[in-house]
């Protein structure tokens, strides 16, 4: 097998990258179109941003459903699967979404945790020393066992989503404090500050120990609040909205991918990689699930940070 | 008196600039404060924020209970009211309005045309040969009136509103193709387009004969669509909202404005001409009324818009 293509930093090799997160069949229905247990979940999604930057690592659980196929999706990627533990019992994690008018808001209907409802993650030795570390919206409890595990981050990204921000409030508050960057989405900072201004949220995250946050605004962009000041970057401008789903994984993924390409973690080098991120997760939404991610070249990758950064110009 | 301060382009004097609208008292009631018959309109808010780099026209009506101190107000930031109209047999445009939590709608609880009822706009002599005009959101029939009072106009911007949107149509029409600049915001160019996706409805209106568009998006920022290509431009990040009234005709005025002392209409200049705009609307909605926009200096102006290009350099 020839190992997968990656946009290279020259003279340097990436260091990998570790995600902690869910691997789900999503079934989805949008006002186009509709897909039934598809390969989606956190974890695929941000491990197949980041395989374009850097050596992934995935960790999670699949039931004994999980196809063969689906594995060999994230293997062809470079995806490293020995944190991707299969459990016999039962089976893997299942959501159905539906999408509305104009894709803004979306519904859970139906949401079956099965085998994901007892997963610890659990590092291979291996891995505890990997670098880049993306803590997906699993429980913040088990986010922090995972950080526990850990012998040398340098660098460690967390999302969260609405229940634990509901439920795990403590647990959620010491991860915010120990990771390097929180990524959520504007929705989500509301719900933590209390705020529905963006500017003020991410200030107020900072001001309580969040030592960089992005907050995300779907087809708004994204703001950057770091402590050498903010960044505001706009969406790449998709005209073919497929399937939402992903997109905040694949910008997650792909921005730490960047980071460990060029082993650089600074103000300048972030503003870089959420720009990639932008233009991965803009492929994400064109199609469903992650057909879309797992084919893009790097050469579509290099195009549309390209076309970004020009409609950026002033 | 001295003349008003303005922000000038080295080796070049600045091009008067018309424009045409609403001159209002507006009273206006936000979740955190309220203002009772304070000055507004689309013609007052574009003319004050035009004042920064150009000389500006006025062009519209007020009734008999129109206050001197107004007029005072206009006429210190160097605002020519040969073009202000008074009509003694009744009173000055009346509009209320109340925004609700976080600003994002805004309900008109009173609005009293009168005066404004039977105004149509005749240009004094002097002022037909100005060279940039602002078409503000009067009806697109008094639009086209002025358009044909113009000698040599260089450049034009309209603007409009739903209520045009959904009963002079064909008029409206004639305005977009005859203009050189239409501007208006997200819900405007969904409504003339039925399109919701805000690059796509862009797309939309420059194929419909619209020569170039910009679509403010509030927060959000706004997208310009060029024969040359796209342009996004983030919003200022505003922590201390007070009163959004009069932010898209602020960002008009002051882009004509820019153009008007640069004379020059290109790509290049009308995206800087955009972030002016951004920066003088930013200063507007953070008091009541025409308040801030009367009192900022160009040094304000000028450090707004420096941070917002560092803001959105990647």
């Amino acid at each position: 097998m020839t190992s997968p293509t990656r946009i290279k930093v020259p003279g340097r090799t990436a260091d990998p990258v570790l995600v902690v997160g869910s691997v789900a069949y999503d079934s989805i229905i949008t006002p186009h179109a509709s897909g039934e247990r598809i390969l989606g979940g956190s974890a695929a999604y941000a491990c197949l941003a980041a395989s374009y930057f850097a050596p992934p690592r995935i960790v999670g659980v699949v039931g004994h459903d999980f196809r063969d196929r689906d594995r060999a999706k994230l293997a062809k990627r470079g995806i490293d699967l020995d944190g991707l533990a299969t459990d016999p019992s039962g089976r893997t994690f299942a959501w159905r979404g539906r999408y509305h008018e104009n894709y803004n808001r979306r519904d859970t209907e139906d949401l079956q945790l099965n085998v994901f409802e007892q997963f610890k993650p659990l590092l291979p030795d291996a891995h505890r020393a990997t670098p880049y570390v993306m803590l997906g919206n699993i429980r913040p409890d088990l986010q922090l066992r995972v950080l526990d595990q850990l012998t040398a981050p340098r660098f460690v990204l967390a999302d969260t989503i609405d229940i634990w921000i509901e439920t795990q409030r403590e647990a959620l508050g010491e991860v915010m404090r120990r990771a390097d960057l929180l990524v959520v989405n504007d929705t989500e900072s509301a719900k933590l500050t209390g705020e529905s201004n963006v500017i003020v949220a991410g200030q107020r995250l900072r001001a309580h120990g969040c030592r960089t946050v992005i907050i995300k605004k779907g087809e708004h962009g994204a703001v950057l609040f770091h402590e050498e000041g903010l960044f505001t970057l706009p969406a790449f401008p998709v005209t073919e909205l497929r399937d939402p789903t992903g997109a905040g994984d694949s910008f997650a993924g792909a921005l730490l991918g960047h980071l460990a390409a060029t082993g650089k973690t600074d103000f300048a080098t972030l503003r870089q990689a959420m720009v990639y991120g932008t233009a991965v997760a803009s492929l994400t939404v064109e199609a469903f699930s992650t057909d879309r991610l797992a084919k893009a070249g790097c050469r579509e990758i290099r195009a549309r940070r390209k076309a970004l950064l020009r409609m950026m110009k002033v």
